[in-house]
C-alpha cells in the first residue's frame, strides 16, 4: 500500500522533528566537548556542528542525497553559533559538572532518531538490510567520532566498552524487521527509536560493559 | 543583467589564479606542519596536499561540484609533490624558523581568497546565505583543519583564540551583501576577499583574541 | 579494440576477487591497531571497516561512483563484524605477537591490488594521469590512514619512513604505461599490482628508508 499523500507530508514533519531534537543533543555533547578541551569561540562552535551534523552529513554523501539537513534548515546553523556563543560568554563552569551526566539522556535520544531516520532513509534507495542499519549506526555515531577526533581523542564510542554503537545496530534491525512485515514508516520508525534509546537506557543503568580487545603490545 | 561571456573568461580565469594563490600559500603550510612533525617525505608530501586541496575538496563534495581543482588542474599535484621533495632533500633547518612567521601573510591571503571563491560557489548554486557563508568558511578552514588533524594535534583554527574562521565569516557576510546589491561578481569577489584578509591581518598585528571556553574539568 | 563481453565479465569478477583480497589484509592491520589500543568490541569492528573499506570509499566518493563495495557486496561486512567479534571473545594475546609481522605480506598484497584498481577506475573516466595514479594511491593508503587516525596516531605511512605510498605510485604509473600501449585491462592490472606488491616486498626485505623532514623545531 502506497502511503497517502497526508502521510507522506506527517512523514516528512516528523523527520524534521526527529532530526532537530537529535541534532540538538549531539550538539550539547560537542558543546561540553568543546569546553573540556578550552577550544575558542571558534572551535566549540565547529565542534558543536560536526557532532551534531556530522552523521546525518556522512549518511547523505554516502547515499548521494541532497540537500543536507543543515541546507535545507539553515535555521539551525543560527541555533548552533548562538547556543556556542552564548555559552562561552555567559556559563559558568560549575553549570557544566551539572550538564555533564545530564546530556546522557537527550543524548540517548538522539541514538535512537537518528538510528531510525538512517535506517529508513538507506532502505528508501532499496540497499541491503545489512547496509541500512549500519547506515543508521553511522548516522547515529559518526557525529560523536568526528568531535573526539578533532579534539584529539580516541572516540569514546570505540573505546569506552558501554553499549552505544551496538544498540543503533538493534535498533536498526528493528526497523527492518517493521519494514519487512509491512508496518507503517512511521510505527517502523517509532519502534526501531524506542528500541535503541531503550536498550542504551538500559546499559547505562545497568552498567553494561562490552568486551574489550588487548595484546601483549597494549597501553598499560 | 547576465555577465557577458568576456567577464565569464574573465572570472573563470580569476577564479583559476585565486585558487591558485591559496593552494600555495596552504601547502606550505602543510610544509612546515610535517617538516615538524618529523613526517617522511610521502608524509610531508600529503600533508601539502591536504592543507591546499582540503577545503575545496570537502566543498565541492558537499556542493557535489566536479571537477576538483585538482583534477582540472593537475599540474598543481606535481609543484607540490617537487616542493615537497625538494624541502626535504635541500632545505636546512634554519630557513624553516624564518619562514613560520612569513607564512602568516600568504596564509592570510589564502584565507580571503578562499572564503570569497567558496560563498560565490554556494551562491551560484542558489544556497541560503549564511550556508554560502559557511560553505566559505569550510573552504578556507578544512584544509588547515585536516592537516592537524593527521599530524595528530587540536587544530590550531579552533583553539588559538586567534580570529581566523571568524575573518572568513565576516568575508563571506560582504559576499553576500555585496551580491545582494547586484555588484559584479568580480567586484563582490574583491571586497569579500579584501575584508576576510583585512581582518585577519589586522587581529594578527593587533593581537586581538577570540574568547576560549572552558569547564572545571579542563586540561591543567 | 572494445573487449568482448567474456572479458568484461573475467574483468569484473577479477576486480571482486582483487578487493576481496586486499579488503581482508587491510582489516586484519585493523583488527592488529584496535586490540593494541584496547578499543572495544564496536571499536574494533569499526577501525577494521574504516581500514578494510576507507580508501575505497574515498575513491568511490571522489570519482562519484556507485555503488560503493560493501553496498554491492554486503558479506563482506558480516565477514568482518564475525572476525573482530570471534577475535575479541576467541583470540589470546599471544597470537598477535605472532600475526604483527605477518601481516606485512597479505598487506603489501592489498597495497598492489588497490593499486591498480583504483588507477583502473579513474583512467575509465578519462582522468589525467597524475589524478588516476593518486587515485591509485589513495585506494591503496587511506583506509591505512584513517585507521591511524582513529586511533589517535600520526599515520605511519606518513612517517615510519618505509616506502609504501612510494610503492602505489610507482605501481599506477605502470598502469598507465600499460595503459598507453594498449595492452588488455586484466595485464595491466597484474604489471601494475606486481609492481607495487614487489618493490614493498623488495624494500622492507632490504630495509630502503625514505628521507625525513625535520626543523629546529622538531619533536626531540
Amino acid at each position: 500500500m502506497l502511503p497517502l499523500p497526508a502521510h507522506d507530508l506527517l512523514l516528512s514533519w516528523l523527520h524534521t522533528l526527529v532530526e532537530a531534537t537529535a541534532n540538538l543533543a549531539f550538539a550539547l555533547s560537542g558543546l561540553l566537548a568543546g569546553m573540556r578541551k578550552r577550544l575558542d569561540m571558534v572551535g566549540v562552535c565547529v565542534v558543536m556542528g560536526l557532532a551534531a551534523f556530522g552523521g546525518g552529513t556522512l549518511r547523505d554523501v554516502l547515499l548521494d542525497r541532497r540537500p543536507f539537513f543543515w541546507v535545507a534548515h539553515p535555521g539551525w546553523l543560527w541555533i548552533l553559533i548562538a547556543l556556542g556563543v552564548g555559552a562561552i560568554l555567559f556559563v559558568r563552569s560549575s553549570h557544566f559538572e551539572l550538564t555533564e551526566r545530564a546530556i546522557q539522556w537527550p543524548d540517548a535520544l538522539g541514538l535512537g532518531l537518528f538510528t531510525a531516520s538512517g535506517t529508513q532513509l538507506a532502505l528508501a534507495q532499496d540497499l541491503p538490510a545489512i547496509v541500512a542499519v549500519l547506515m543508521g549506526v553511522f548516522t547515529a555515531t559518526f557525529g560523536g567520532i568526528l568531535r573526539d577526533v578533532v579534539c584529539n581523542d580516541i572516540p569514546t564510542a570505540l573505546r569506552d566498552r558501554r553499549p552505544y554503537a551496538v544498540c543503533a545496530f538493534v535498533g536498526g534491525w528493528m526497523y527492518v524487521l517493521a519494514d519487512h512485515l509491512a508496518w507503517t514508516p512511521g510505527m517502523a520508525l517509532l519502534l526501531a527509536a524506542a528500541t535503541a534509546t531503550g536498550t542504551r537506557v538500559v546499559a547505562l543503568w545497568r552498567g553494561y560493559e562490552l568486551p574489550a580487545g588487548y595484546t601483549a603490545g597494549s597501553r598499560d
